[in-house]
């Protein structure tokens, strides 16, 4: 099962380094977690007796919860430290918190950061493995490759085809993740929203940037939303939600420019009736809880084989 | 062993819609879970490899680590969601949670909600089971039935026994679900406290209403304590603490008017000196600490019916 | 295995009743669960079924995250209720909390608390083992224990050994345990830091107390630096961190008065560059990571050896 598994990292902290074959191990590793599951076999036995680290420094829900389930579906014992509970509070540094976990003999640490360039840090601080589960506006390795797998499922192949993704690009890691993830598997990825979020310069990264927004959607097999922060508000820069929702909120009209059959994602949690209309949101053409399903085998596959290279074990799968 | 269990439901909302058989399968399973239990084997494998989220959107203590605990001794995986942490502060909708939660292969839901009708909404909005664990007024089942069960190990049946529910029964989910499951079982209930908290129309429920103690409490077989709420001193109709307590606290005297031996019961947690006496609270009459025993292996036997019914599984007992 | 075990308490409330072949048992066991976890054999089947309340009424997160995984590390599951999730805001008194504990069925309660003596009355309480995890200024035993377990793997004895505790003395549970538990395995103890913070007093603990930090650490086989809470700052008899650090924050130049190869302690979380310099806490002298993973090895001791004392069990070792 193993031979042709190409995966050697410890850590996984972004997209960039990795080769489309590297991609495609962990897609494998997960389609094989996804079969198990849906087989009513959910719980597999390569993390018993291990002891995976959920380091939380930035608030989060559905993430933490992703990796929590995902560890303990490998049978791993999870921890889970938050921003609040953490003695990072009282003065420790980072690199302290993290190197305390290791000596407790943590065998993974899952980190998420307010801090981008944070994760790294670590994963040159402890021995290890460090999992990034979104630092700043960097990255967020495990969305896109949850986002590409569900992709894969629906349309076979990436190759050539035209992916856009919609909103507040500016400051999202989850955009820069997705853009890199999406390229090397062979997609035309195009980035749009209002010019104060999607500035120009994005074209360095080789996508398309588009300010309209039925040019951004006409033809496209797919259309990523992502989450407008309410919180945003008050930047100069945004616009009114009310506004956004006016000139960019995806609603049935506009989806009718995207190729027919096209495949509407979102993150999560899901504004409804600001980014994306509710109807549309619960439509076959949405795939927004297969993304929540593919998110815990995408990060059984990751913990699994990140696990197996640190202790240069051969990687056996379901 | 299941030949004869009456169990077809995946949803345990409300006592209201139980048979009397259905109950008594209840309390079947329960007694197995205790009996083994008991004898020292506490774990079984029942939920192994499955998942149960505990939403609790109102916060609790005990009712949470009561159901933390039953599914942890039926081998599942918990995830414990509070309202803090959710999502739901990002604007998600109920649904969307419940759905996700879905999404990410949980087994069972169980919820706590501060509004009532939450978890009977979730319950058709998701295709997994969902236990009700409190929904604002309305209902709070696996209370009412670790009580009932508490009260058929001490009494041996409920037939004709004259059981009086005390204290702030107005907006009190405790004693809605309690006067359904006794009177299922053949008891007659009779509610008492100030008038203000114990409107008349109770009567329509089939229970004796009581604004005087003595007449409450006199030749009962059993008195269930609600908890005297310190947040509701606000509202206009609630007496002070003090003037509660001089009228329907219950105390060594007025325990005199009740059947001798009769079974004295709280909820918890008890506010010591305000809605009972503290020497009563320990004496042999109180059955309050073996309420905190049942109310796990009641759990355990609500969450192991509700699964087998939901996947058609022959249920198995200790 | 087991013959040779001197151990026959439930509880471990204190350093103080323990002689020193209990103490050794304690070091006897962590040593096995030690090698074990070192030959990546982490998980120990001892408490396998069993649930561990981890009571934490008192903010902790080191402590209570090493026992939560030397809990899980014996199998067992873990409960943990910190203080502002507990009923205890609703008035409930400490002794409903534990009884309520026990009535669940726990089989070990570990507690923090702000107030000394909590875990003590606990024990009086409860029928099942009571471990104190810090309370008060009174005791903090595994803390005690962890340090001289890991002075012992250094230094193979402490017959006739020089330690000297620095810090803020007064009101330390830390520096109380430590100063017991040294003195029982033959080590000569002196507490040292400004005299607001080590009275003269603390001479009739057997102790030398110095003022003078040259004094204090002149052939020290080991110093034990105690966290300076910057919390204490506002108290009139607190210096300045500044002032402190000045004259009493170790670093290279002061840490040569030490004996050659002297040992560093400290409990963390650590104040670089307050109570130590930064490059110190990260030289080959310095114990500090090796304290963590000890405390999980004398924990699991800890609880392994109290459970099985509670049951009349014989005590197996890895």
């Amino acid at each position: 099962m193993s031979q042709s598994l190409i995966w050697n990292r410890k850590d996984l902290i972004d997209i960039e380094p990795l080769s489309r074959p590297e991609i495609e191990t962990i897609f494998r590793a997960a389609t094989a977690f996804k079969q198990a599951m849906e087989a009513d076999n959910k719980k597999q036995p390569y993390l018993e007796g291990r002891t995976v680290v959920n380091l939380f420094l930035e608030p989060s829900t559905r993430t933490r919860l992703a990796f929590e389930v995902a560890a303990s579906r490998l049978s791993a014992d999870t921890i889970t430290v938050t921003g609040e509970a953490s003695s990072l509070t009282k003065g420790e540094t980072l690199r302290d918190t993290a190197r305390n976990m290791e000596a407790l003999r943590a065998d993974m640490i899952v980190m998420r950061h307010a801090a981008s360039g944070a994760p790294n840090y670590l994963s040159k601080v402890v021995d290890i493995p460090v999992i990034n589960a979104g630092d700043g506006s960097h990255a967020h390795p495990t969305q896109a490759l949850l986002d590409a797998f569900t992709l894969l499922e629906k349309l076979g192949s990436l190759e050539g085809k035209k992916i856009t993704i919609l909103g507040d690009i500016l400051f999202s890691r989850v955009a820069r993740s997705n853009i890199s993830c999406l390229q090397k598997l062979g997609a035309e990825v195009t980035v749009a929203g209002p010019s104060t979020l999607v500035p120009k310069r994005f074209e360095r990264m080789g996508v398309k940037v588009s300010h309209r927004l039925k040019e951004a959607l006409t033809d496209a097999d797919a259309v990523m939303l992502l989450r407008i922060q309410h919180e945003r508000q008050t930047a100069t820069h945004f616009p009114s939600i009310g506004e956004y929702t006016s000139m960019f909120g995806l609603n049935k009209a506009r989806a009718a420019w995207l190729k027919p059959g096209a495949i509407i994602m979102h993150p999560g949690p899901i504004n409804r009736g600001v980014e994306i209309d509710s109807e549309l949101a619960d439509s076959s053409q949405s795939v927004i809880l297969r993304q929540v399903t593919n998110g815990i085998v995408i990060r059984m596959a990751v913990l699994h084989l990140c696990f197996c290279a640190h202790h240069k074990q051969t990687v056996h799968l379901p």
